[in-house]
């Protein structure tokens, strides 16, 4: 029992203060430009990696009273980043550095801090200072909305939101078509006219796979299913962790919890960690959680230490970072090779589930509808999901639909694709929180995960000869070793474009998903 | 499932950025020097509470390969916090408001912080660097020499410390005796001559207390003892909540977890955190770390959050936040009123342990014994414990006693005072981590902690009348709202001492905690 935590400034300045990071602080003299920037670039990811950290705490630990000092200390932190990527100093270097001969690792370095800091600069501090106002009660209205269904209490907040986006476009300047600039944000060099053809592309081939699905499903006897057994917490938790551990997860770097809504942090080298949720008369959501976010996490343990705190030894990309936690997440865990492996440790958890055979939990895991909700849809579905996402944002910045009309264009489409009527806009326009966040641009990134992942999957293959006999061999360590020198060592080092055609020989294209999913999903429901 | 987590430079900044807290960054243009210089002390403070924050979690959570980056990390925060507190426009800023007339709250900031200041820019960076380097290492050092119980180990190390130590001392300046230098860092205004007076007091009562005490003992027959009964974690966590949230702990604005050395972190407005540890087979281990790591955190609680990120807004000091776990932990929870309430908990909780009355239990909680850790010690013995330390480092800085001599005159000056030789140096001069991390001058704020709060408690008895009448009637909110104007409220507006003497009516004193003890264990023991 000791009060070493409660010390005096002086105290802990003289206790804690350790000279040799210092070394970053200097002005120029006597080091070289680029280890000034370097410095730099560090401190700004450091600050990032606190927010990243204080985000972690505030889902899964933080009392209810500590969320008003909580958010007080992440807008200074945002704030102290601002500040140091906008500085002069930092325009100076960039100009200096981008003049000399750099290697593979520098450029990368100079190449992302160019991008952040060129769209950080042209955006006006009273802009920055007023949308982050208009996003933060943007938020609180959708959730009103959201929980009465009603969307008239969320319109003056999205338009207030699509206004202040539309501004950011102008600010940062239109090159393409306006939506394009927020599209870039999220992915980087991607555009309208790489998403149509290539959203065009799957649109045409999985909504006949889709009613061939539903169909087959109508005339088949009823499912086998789970319904009415009881998964206890604790159960589930030894089982996903066992599935966590075996995708690779090194639990002596990184922790699994729970939250809310699931999701991982990169934190920083040796602390990855994820969470999970749980559904004591579900035991796939939490599965299919871990197995997701392990993905996701075991690309952040996977990330090249000795760059630790700058952009090369960040992942690349959402699309990326969502090709490696769908990889895992739906074209190894849910499989049959995959329940080869795993149903000892499903029936050695829960004794009291039915008596299931690895090809009947596995149709149950890849049980296709034709639902109203994104995150719980199906292989088949949720690129259409995304797909009408990317149609009303192209809409709505590309072609001037009013907020108002919103509701009406969603349920008109989503009637047209998947033949059923929107009930109510909680599960409509209102399910998702990226709107009120002012994220728009940024659902494309999930299919883009999907598509990587196809890609990825039919390289290993020609690598790695038939990935499901590694699957249910139960020794999944070539996976990731596959993985690792082609995506999660090379951190940032090139575009995600050029990430995904070294690792494949081919630069991205739907092809290899549209292949994957029709020959899983036709096999699966004898559609021949 | 949403990798919302990861994101670029970019997009961080856009979702996460909030311009209101630039207005602190200025650099006095249109603002005043206090508000310039309150923005400075408040960034210096969020750093402070960073550290604070990581540090929590790094005890309680963060997996084994997470602490080289953890190390990395805090020596960042400490190194942007010297930066901060040493620049030249705070010297200045403190100079021109020292000149101004300031309200008692602007006057505290400027005093603490002219003081925080003032030290730190009279260390050189290189001894700075150089102190850091020497305590990381000893801390390994005294870690393997406790283990191996070899005083050999640890003492190339400790010469090191004492010497650096020796070198701050020149740096700050002696005015008095050396070893006050380093007193007065743990408690403003303490020096030598006000502590030789004060513990010559303690132990001229203490030690015949102690042998009466002892001696009626051995004539005595066998005590009750929890001993070979096992209390299950589960239910020592159940017991101690109750008990914290009858103390007052405000569980919704903060948190009680589980680490190797219990600890209280103060966080920040809203998220006060404390630690205990679980031992199935004693459940005071756990129930008296809960209620003195309760009585930290009720006073960080109770802080005035107008004045977060401030020193006027922080703890007073060391002495002053032992006060307050000493209080709730040994006048409140060792007495027979404390277990008139808390019995039926206990019962309900530990239904095997035995039927003990709540006399008997006390009587189990307030056993004395001459035994060699300080940390283990009963109010009679604790202050003893203190005491040698003190004399200890009153030699070492005051008096030259070299490093090689401290196991001998530990165990002969132990060896006087108790009548037990000292079996091995761990349990001797190797026992505590304090002087492996170079903190000379901390041991007395531990029993000016006793002193306060046996003062407090006589100051509260004059105010709300019998004190074990309220104790027994099982809502102990008055002791609470009588500390928290006297003492929680007030922050660091004033001095400890004078803080001790607005609340009590007299400076610090031992009397009371003298006739306190004595009156107590005089009584539990029939010595009368």
């Amino acid at each position: 029992m000791c009060a070493f935590k409660h010390r005096t400034v002086l105290e802990e300045m003289n206790m804690n203060w350790h000279g040799r990071v210092e070394e970053h602080q200097g002005t120029g003299e006597g080091m070289g430009e680029y280890e000034e920037f370097l410095g730099q670039v560090n401190d700004i990811h450091r600050l990032g990696a606190l927010q990243g950290h204080l985000g972690w705490d505030q889902e899964v630990l933080m009392p209810a009273k500590g969320g008003e000092a909580r958010g007080e200390m992440l807008a200074w932190l945002a704030g102290q980043r601002h500040q140091r990527l906008t500085s002069p100093r930092m325009g100076e270097l960039l100009d200096i550095l981008e003049a000399q001969p750099l290697d593979a690792d520098q450029s990368a370095n100079v190449r992302e801090m160019r991008r952040a800091y060129d769209q950080a600069v042209l955006l006006p501090q009273s802009f920055v200072e007023e949308f982050a106002q208009v996003r933060s009660s943007a938020l609180v209205a959708w959730q009103n909305a959201r929980s009465a269904s009603d969307f008239g209490q969320f319109q003056p907040a999205l338009e207030a939101l699509i206004d202040m986006t539309k501004q950011k476009i102008s600010h940062l300047g239109v090159k393409t078509t306006p939506y394009d600039v927020l599209l870039d944000e999220y992915e980087v060099g991607m555009k309208v006219s790489d998403y149509d053809p290539l959203f065009a592309g799957l649109k045409e081939r999985l909504v006949p796979l889709l009613n061939d699905i539903v169909a087959a499903q109508d005339s088949s006897p009823p499912h086998a299913t789970l319904d009415g057994v009881l998964f206890p917490i604790d159960a589930q938790k030894a089982f996903c962790t066992r599935v966590s551990e075996a995708m690779g997860f090194d639990f002596s770097a990184g922790r699994m919890d729970a939250s809310t809504h699931p999701f991982s942090a990169g934190l920083w080298p040796g602390d990855t960690r994820f969470t999970t949720r749980f559904d004591e008369s579900d035991p796939f959501s939490c599965l299919y959680a871990v197995m997701h976010e392990t993905g996701h996490a075991l690309y952040e343990q996977g990330l090249d230490h000795a760059h630790r705190f700058t952009p090369r030894g960040n992942a690349v990309s959402l699309g990326v970072h969502e090709s490696q936690s769908r990889f895992w997440e739906n074209q190894i865990g849910r499989t049959v090779a995959f329940w080869n492996v795993t149903l000892p440790w499903f029936r050695d958890a829960f004794p009291n589930a039915p008596d299931f055979d690895e090809h009947t939990l596995n149709r149950v895991a890849n049980r296709v509808e034709k639902g109203f909700i994104r995150v719980e849809a199906d292989e088949v579905t949720y690129n259409l999901h995304v797909m009408l996402r990317y149609e009303m944002e192209k809409k709505i910045f590309n072609e001037g639909l009013p907020a108002e009309d919103i509701p009406d264009t969603w349920n008109a489409m989503f009637q047209s694709w998947f033949g059923v009527d929107v009930p109510s806009d909680d599960v409509g326009c209102l399910q998702d929180i990226h709107w009120s966040m002012g994220a728009f641009g940024y659902f494309p990134t999930y299919t883009l995960g999907n598509l990587y992942a196809a890609q990825l999957l039919e390289s290993m293959r020609q690598d790695l000869g038939d990935v499901d006999e590694i699957v249910a061999s139960g020794d999944w360590s070539p996976m990731l070793a596959w993985l690792r020198p082609r995506i999660h060592q090379r951190g940032s080092v090139v575009s995600p474009a050029e990430l995904i055609e070294d690792a494949t020989g081919s630069p991205p294209t739907p092809e290899p998903f549209l292949d994957y999913v029709e020959s899983k999903y036709r096999s699966l429901y004898n559609l021949g």
